[in-house]
């Protein structure tokens, strides 16, 4: 039965073998997969981690103190939670660094304090450095990480980790030279750190990560460890950047038609804000887009229909601007596929999800 | 103990007062409260829905089979579905038809005949009309209304309801005078229909629904039914159009406070995207922003901060600029409020939602 049979409202639809692809390319690109820590935010599904794992992935990065728990709850026993440690959350960072083996994330002497005081079992910290983004982190001639990593050193608690960066930059460089730039700028400073600590914590690791950089190198070997995410199931953002091609991204939102308005050279879907996400980009054609358009098959999707694209949302509609001639192909309660502009927004939204 | 205390990540506070303020101010605009047929898609909350309740509401609307399969079990058994009938949840729509009144929408001939031919028990029928936004419906002059009135008179299933429409074009009027000019065309579109329609179908009304021109207009007793939604909670795009005061936005965000870099008069909260959503506003100040920032109080909060305000986010943080004379009241493990953009989005993201 082709799996659009079983259909009646907007559905993520997630291809096993691209996933499957783009992982082993990742993969490719260090010489040793234990420098693999693949950020588990975009898809916060374990069905999705299954795939890595059967990679011989072991160990993951999540964005918040919930997804540790639910992906330890899968048996994943050596995760990071790259954002920057929120205090509020001692009791549950207590209850899962007695079980598993927990990296947290810090840029204050405060925090780094707090976390000395209340903690009851033994975690690693990375200092969050900022190499370029300016988001988060600490520049590195900050004289706050002296502050943090004595703070660490007399704790029996903390283990000092590393350094740590997200080159979210790369998301607004132009072109692929620009991405290699940012890369190695980050290099040369989280690198610059290590060999000034590496005495005294001879442990230190440089841990790096976003999706462009990783996607464009040909390799990630100067770092100790890689972090992307979004690579699992990229997307039309990513392919714009230039990260992937449309045949790359393995995820479609299938969403059932519910009027045709060939007048206007446009369709109406179920299928809006609450699915894809308020995630825009400007498309090749100078308009501003929600997602691309293509058609279901049996066993996956083609590549985008040209002149098709989500041309507005609202909270449960989506208005997609086709050509009258592909538009009278189809007839309401048919499904077509959006390609969205941001997985990791949309499968954060999608609940249900079909693994082909 | 206050609210504050037992919150650990990004939650979603409601003010029950202000909610029965602004659910006050809606009804006193209709003569009979059996015209007010209220959006639960803005709070799509069981609790927020038994404050209408005890007003006298006995009658929604939602935007999907799912939410109406939800209400449906919270007691409430008289729904319309403010979504194009999705043909593929016909099962859904059946099984809901059984057990209570349900009023769905079509713009489409052959949606109407499919519904003829697969219906098990009674609904009633609106027509869309397209007063305006040009989203969907049809026009009041397109002569498929005829032809649909004709399947619906043949069918033992189906009841005709009337017109409706949502003049979701307010959102972009310049102004009170332009937002009510809107309305009075809507009616006068909807009017002349119901007039044409009368003797052949005694029962038609005419409903209207946003949150904009509900909100401006001295009274709405000019339709049989309104539909507004969002007016529950509003938000800073409501008060930018002007539908309502900084005071009367009945939700606020309280996030935790990761990070704080005074030097850049910012601060970094655990609070983005998969909490707030991506809708942004063109601020007073000229910058594009995602939300106000208010101080949380043991009781709720105050106005909005000064100069402050959510100026990017990421999947999981927000950056918030801030005057550092204020930022200095701060450390890191602290909550603040955010006043949301879009609360239907936020509302919808957040499931860890807080009554006071």
């Amino acid at each position: 039965m082709p799996f659009t049979n079983i259909i009646d409202k907007p559905s993520l639809i997630i291809s096993k073998d691209k996933v499957a692809r783009n992982i082993d390319k990742i993969i490719s690109k260090v010489e040793n997969i234990k420098k693999f820590r693949p950020h588990f935010k975009t898809h916060q599904s374990f069905e999705t981690g299954e795939i890595f794992r059967k990679k011989g992935v072991d160990k993951i990065t999540v964005s918040s103190v919930d997804m540790a728990e639910y992906f330890s709850g899968y048996g994943w026993d050596d995760i990071t939670i790259a954002l920057l440690v929120n205090i509020r959350e001692i009791n549950k960072i207590n209850n899962l660094a007695g079980k598993i083996t927990l990296n947290l994330l810090v840029e204050s002497v405060y925090v780094t304090r707090f976390l000395e005081k209340n903690l009851q079992s033994n975690v690693n910290i990375f200092i969050k450095i900022d190499t370029g983004y300016h988001r988060t982190g600490l520049l590195p001639n900050d004289d706050k990480i002296f502050e943090i990593t004595k703070v660490i050193k007399s704790s029996n608690k903390m283990s000092f980790a590393g350094f740590l960066t997200h080159a979210g930059n790369t998301y607004k460089a132009k072109g692929r030279d620009e991405v290699l730039e940012i890369m190695d700028s980050a290099y040369n400073q989280l690198n610059g750190l290590k060999k000034r600590f590496i005495d005294e914590f001879p442990q230190t690791i440089i841990s790096y990560g976003d999706t462009p950089s990783c996607s464009m190198a040909t390799n990630c070997d100067i770092f100790d460890e890689i972090r992307p995410g979004n690579f699992v199931y990229y997307d039309i953002m990513q392919y714009h950047i230039g990260s992937c091609t449309l045949d790359d991204i393995a995820v479609a939102v299938a969403c059932p038609v519910v009027a045709l308005h060939p007048g206007k050279e446009e369709m109406v879907v179920y299928g809006g804000a609450v699915h894809l996400s308020k995630e825009s980009l400007e498309g090749d054609n100078g308009f501003k887009t929600y997602g691309y358009i293509v058609n279901l098959t049996d066993d996956g999707w083609t590549l985008p229909i040209a002149g098709a694209y989500v041309s507005n949302i609202s909270q449960e509609h989506g208005i997609i601007k086709m050509p009258e001639k592909e538009l009278l192909k189809y007839k309401p309660g048919d499904l077509l596929g959006i390609l969205p502009v941001h997985s990791c927004l949309t499968a954060n939204l999608l609940d249900n999800q079909i693994i082909i």
